[in-house]
């Protein structure tokens, strides 16, 4: 049997070169994908396609209430989405996002004997969320070798970052050799009920720039043009 | 205004107290009660009353699924809950729960622009649990200072585990001198829908003897006996 691993999966592009990247390596895939109030839902449409096209072993949608803490123009309707680039972290920052994810990962993980997940975040074509960024990853996979049975028992966790160093053309370079179709994938933070992006938000427009720097044609729906 | 404080509470003796403390400290509490497919929904109808007796700015009851999770007496009704004590963690054990719970609990705090995260562990009369350690609550509280916008903007978020090193009866005294109705707390893992205790579980035995100890009348409802 292989090693087992939980996959953090959005629909994203991010996400799905993530699981690529797992599955690569050669370990039995346990996507999880969370149901968090978010606008863009067409995202779970997407992760479900990207599992079912890669393969995983299960693909668990867990829902969490999100929008009753609000404080994001992800999960908060009356909070817009900015389309023009600003300085700062900006309104979709998701309050403790990734804490949050990954600790329902951690917890599965151990329900599953995997001590490896794996998130797509990324440090250089990216937000500036700061739950991006390599300090915080370190941070967490050191909290969780003392949080679980599992870990105490000598089992030793690792957070994989795979693409933490990449640039966005880098990771479709990459996803492109793994295979990955990104036409299956939802980046937007507002597409519409068919998945078609809106083109103009920071999630759409660092990943159009990644398919001209990838010199790769860009397989997005977009809802306009 | 008083400065803002996050408290996880459970419904239960500990986190009953670890809100009186916080009160007592001097904050705008916010409780954070988790509604997680746990036995013992009673628990929740106990948090409802503590929050009201003791008093709180808000109570937010956030749905988590970790029943889909499982792997737990308290989440996965095929698991018995054990009536003796035995070595080792016990099967009440929940993957990764401090984890998750405390997660939440600062993306909620970040939303309150709070910096106070209130949890009731403690690591002497406990079940041996993982997530109850000085040491995780000290992980937690790094990587908490390294995920949030709130935090890398300078705010120092501290998590707050008052009743780490005091015993159950110290709890209790404590509580007591608090003006805390033990009363309407359910400790119990598997209550019953009129939250009387079982008596029996690791957690009643726990609460049991902490007021035996005090020399404190047990206003513990039981279910026999």
């Amino acid at each position: 049997m292989s090693e087992r691993a939980v996959v953090l999966l959005s629909g994203g592009l991010d996400s799905a070169t993530a699981l690529a990247i797992a599955r690569d390596t050669g370990y039995d895939c346990y996507a999880l994908s969370l149901s968090y109030g978010q606008r863009h839902a067409t995202e779970l449409a997407a992760a479900k396609r990207v599992a079912s096209a890669i393969g995983v072993n299960e693909h668990l949608v867990l829902p969490m209430a999100l929008d009753l803490i609000g404080g994001s123009a992800l999960t908060d309707h009356s909070i817009r989405v900015p389309e023009k680039e600003s300085p700062g972290i900006p309104v979709t920052y998701v309050p403790a996002r990734n804490t949050i994810f990954l600790a329902l990962a951690l917890g599965w993980a151990e329900v599953l004997e995997a001590d490896d997940l794996f998130i797509g975040v990324n440090a250089l074509d990216y937000s500036g969320y700061p739950d991006c960024r390599p300090v915080f990853i370190e941070a967490f996979e050191q909290m969780a070798n003392l949080a679980t049975r599992r870990a105490v028992e000598g089992q030793r966790v690792q957070i994989h970052a795979p693409l933490m160093q990449m640039t966005k053309a880098q990771i479709i370079r990459r996803g492109i050799t793994l295979g990955v179709d990104y036409g299956l994938t939802v980046s937007c933070y507002q597409a519409d009920a068919e998945g078609r992006a809106c083109g103009v938000c920071d999630s759409c427009r660092l990943r159009r720039r990644g398919f001209e720097e990838a010199g790769i044609a860009d397989p997005t729906r977009y809802a306009s043009g």
